[in-house]
């Protein structure tokens, strides 16, 4: 009996794409056939997932007629009821076809941003259709490789009225849906405009319903530009702002790897899912562990199941670790809050009196700096509880 | 007669930090003697520059008894005064001496914390004496090399109590000072909080006076995690928020270099040169154009001053250019909005009549495809502008 | 007259793949039509171009059989007769066919290993067949996304057996051919064996005929990982073994670009080109300048032939930049070597003499650091040499 | 009884400078008293360390007098000799003096090149006297900012012509030493010459004594870079190059953060020790085993000592998961070779009829593409021994 096998508690999900990927790169062919919507979602209902995520083209073709498009919803929606699985989320492929060449909501040609328009309010529709909770907009083609074409001013109140409009459309709806953006610094544009969670988290506060809006951060974004993936969800969380996340594994300053959760810097996806499980106190994060990542391109259809179980496993492993870590006696002295009593209520609020008791404090900053924080114990004990040494 | 030679409406400032820095880094002792501030601002002041910025501690040592604080000011106004130089920043150091080792307004001690606030408030005091317009938080030890010494989020909140602090401070002081905040992704510490321009914009909408805090971004910092710098200045912009700005030269991935304006990356330096001064239209940036940087460690006292004198030079050859290549009718062509007087309207400003003409279009992707947008020949105008081979 | 426009002796070249790209990236479709051999040579003649490259399958595809091939082959070499463009490099495509998922002469599978040396011999024929005077090695899957599936020692060891081979091969055939191996970091490889031209340059002393092989460095290559182009080029070329160059730009940190030349970094490719042009001392390249880049996929077929027309010309506007910087009296003043009559003979060329008389010298380290060395003056002179303000 | 525990068979060594290095950085100052050598000694032997590195000045003042040198040495030699510990390695510090910052041996004055011979002597036989079989070179200042300085070329003839000198100098005096080059990328330069451990190998084969000259890998060099460090050991181990090894850790895309071993990127740190410890098969590294590392600047001298502790415990355990991993049937059953008797002979040793036969075997691509290579399931594996789930 394995403690680490998933089940649907774990709110685990995989795109369409993920485990679809057919492994095909800028250097090579597809190694893999494309597998149907159906057989993923019931191998996965298989492995222990509790859902699907998808882009409108992962299930309905660009242009498919509506009988055609209706037909393909209701025998994925057949295979959702018959293995009970969910799509928790759902997107618009805003990038793939040639039509996006110069971004969606930011091209230059109206008519690129009009059918974008159109087809996301379709791919909205479906969402909903497919009862899926969050709508997540990616603007991987939002960028440019020469920054003379277009003011960045510009671009940020094109992508504004875009989100507007959508956010407007699902409340006319009323819809049950909220919106989560996701940033990415560059690939396959030079550099794509709102590169990371924080310059998203800021888009946000200047949309008109900012209450409807999010983020969904990636491991693989923001450790591309070798940024603290955990202090962004750490940054969202804590502005109510995280609605989503996607898991996976990258090595800094590289092409996007989309790897297997875990399979990289694992002190990071410690750190992370102790985060998201909030086992060191504070908000446990609620929704679901979705893992947008893909199975090496030298693996067969054996090796992307393998993939699969692999991500859930390993973030089980690190939830049990970080349990163990956060209640180690310890790791609680080391990291017990100090607290002065005296001193605490200065800190904040403002008061006249306040800042004259402040600067009447007789501090020295040599005797205070004497005092070692006993930071490379705590960390390697980080290592040892990680590494399963002590537990 | 050069027409590469600055004055004082070129609004050219340089950190007293900078053109004093003595050439110390982790491998290597001190190059160069410490010039005074006065050495600094006459110096300056013949090669053209506007003004200079401080931290605290760049004219008052930490500890100074009062008598001392008050008549090395005074010395130091009456230079300002005599060569006509302004003080346009000022800052407090909170990162040099070890008390800070562990960060100050994110420290764990709080009376590290109450020492931070302590040396602030009179930091505050002086760049007002000074008559700076803004004051910068850099929190250059805000961060941490173990994320289990510490919650983000708690991080977040501790610098948030900071600022309001001084924000009140400041208002009820009838201060006459905007804060801009400026972010960095790591160094000295493993990892900043708020490690990006726009995570830094968030965090402003988080405070209760966003409306007196804006950002300080800095070239080098943007750059080290290779994100555009040119982006973030826009978005900042946009959201009237460039309270001031950093200017120095940055390899991608590398330590903080600091290196002389335009000495990397010209075309990245172009870019930014133009979005500053509003070339190709937008909002021109009216504040100064400080340049945060240093001259290499091989050079001597005369060696600085050549690393000044480039700096004001390249902006202005830059800037330049950028005037060239917006005037140009091949240019202007290319660059020319599409607008589409039936689409425009449809893409912002949601409603039900709206979605339903903008589903009702008949637009086809493949055709819309098809036509090439010539950013080629815009990119390589750019570059013949730059070289000086068109004009 | 445009003295920037290229002509046959500039000997600039095209990789058949380069003007022949479709546009298609992880994240989307191709944009252009597939141009014909053919096609390419033509245009490229008239835009002055010297010759072109190719991988066997960019002209044969594969398992074509013996007749469709020699039909082929007849046919390009008749479009080149008439155009009077050379072959001036050849390779074997060698990654994009799926057998290559694990690498060719490393993969653990031999037949995959016997498959690529099949193939490998077919190229090199083909290559000697169209008078390519150098054959490419670039093993863009030789590598790994897990360390755990191969020694990589044995993996050298592979690579070895099969480089020898082929030298061999050529010996006896008497072919006039020399090899030039191409490293990159990573990317579709999660890491690839021989990273860097330097790791390149040490493997090929460890050939059985180290005289028969080169490196064939690219721009973008090195860049990716942040290293120092120029630097690798001048140990090749001290070495004697820069046997063939790929030109393009490049932003560090970041997916494989392959930029138009000179669209990133400019001040690289200054120094880049006067290092192959010799413009400031020592030998000068005599090879092909290979444009091993493509056009953003934002352009359509027009797009492509300025995009190739801009790589020709800015390397001819680097080179006569170049040449005024290195001509330039205070530029020659600031470089002049310092000589020493009485130390040089000292610090070379090992006697016990010259031990006993370095030691004896009376230095003072102080006093030596006191020394500026006018390198800011320089790279300020190189920056006005290079925007054209200074000629 | 922890069987963590380290004993002087481990071999583990330290710099003097690394367990005391006193936590000065770019932007603040030392945080820790200065550790003499004795006392750092001493304690690294309770700890169960098998010796120290040394630079000259580490231990003998640069100036100090014959008379002093002769003190301080001997009273080194006690407190090894009371101890029992070694001194592994010397080097000399041709980087902290203000009279490197243009380099040591790449320096342009002939007088600064000649005084770091003189000080590389003197470093020799002190390196000899105190028993090292190890001298390095890291040549930290020998680079530049702008490249317009120096033809690269020079510097590697300059480079060459050095360690020529003292290689015939170390076989007249007949010393017992080799000489280990270590690279790193860039800092404190902007690029330092030889960058990777790739180029060092390269630049050693070109010297008049290759047979006395290895390399000196250091983990956070290659990782600076994005490098993969495995990849680079096993380069030099293969070619018998591997004299020394610098252990630490490091993010990629940083400054030079010299962390506690194993704390980043444990799955690089299990690969290293993995082939280090040759538990996979082949050669054993049978050299110290250095960490070339230092506390958190957050640590008080307490701090310091747990941080050395960790290192060495984290080796030891990732040596401890390699056997395990290594010995698994399920590893090894994926690992094993795949050998087909009939085709290795053919892909080594050339022969006119084995060419002949390679190109007559009938080998589908298609065919050999269909097989999955297992490596999600490998790579899951060896996180799962590395976390201590299997064993």
């Amino acid at each position: 009996m394995d403690h680490y096998q998933p089940d649907k508690t774990d709110l685990f999900t995989f795109g369409l794409w993920t485990v679809g990927n057919v492994g095909r790169d800028p250097f090579g062919e597809a190694v893999r056939r494309r597998l149907t919507p159906s057989e993923i979602v019931q191998k996965l209902a298989q492995l222990g997932a509790y859902g699907v995520n998808l882009h409108d083209n992962d299930l309905v073709p660009i242009g498919a007629p509506l009988k055609e498009r209706d037909r393909i919803v209701a025998e994925f929606r057949a295979v959702l009821d018959e293995t009970g699985m969910k799509v928790a989320m759902a997107s618009s492929n805003l990038f793939f076809h040639p039509v996006f060449k110069d971004g969606a909501f930011t091209a230059n040609d109206p008519k690129v941003r009009a059918f974008a328009f159109q087809k996301t309010l379709a791919a909205i529709d479906l969402a909903v259709e497919l009862g899926a909770a969050t709508f997540v907009f990616w603007g991987g083609r939002e960028g440019a490789e020469t920054d003379a074409c277009r003011d960045p001013r510009e671009a940020l109140k094109r992508l504004r009225a875009a989100v507007d409009f959508f956010c407007e459309y699902a409340l006319e709806q009323r819809y049950p849906l909220r919106f989560a953006l996701e940033a990415k610094p560059n690939e396959p544009r030079g550099d794509i405009y709102l590169a990371t969670t924080g310059h998203m988290l800021h888009f946000i506060e200047t949309l008109a319903h900012p209450e409807m809006v999010g983020v969904n951060p990636e491991v693989a974004h923001e450790t591309m530009a070798g940024l603290s993936f955990v202090h962004a969800v750490a940054q969202a969380m804590e502005a109510g702002k995280l609605f989503h996340v996607d898991l996976n594994a990258q090595r800094i300053g590289r092409f996007d790897q989309d790897l297997r959760f875990g399979s990289e810097d694992l002190k990071q996806a410690f750190l992370l899912v102790r985060l998201l499980e909030g086992t060191a106190g504070g908000e446990r994060y609620s929704g679901p562990r979705h893992f947008d990542a893909h199975a090496y391109r030298t693996e067969d259809e054996a090796g992307v199941w393998e993939f699969a179980r692999g991500c859930m496993r390993t973030y089980k492993m690190l939830a049990e670790r970080a349990r163990a870590f956060d209640a180690d006696p310890e790791v609680r002295g080391l990291l017990a809050e100090q607290l002065d009593p005296a001193l605490e209520p200065l800190l904040s609020g403002y008061t006249r009196e306040k800042a004259g008791r402040l600067r009447a404090l007789a501090l020295d900053p040599d005797e205070l700096s004497a005092r070692g924080l006993c930071y490379e114990r705590l960390d390697q004990l980080l290592v040892e509880f990680l590494l399963g040494v002590r537990s």
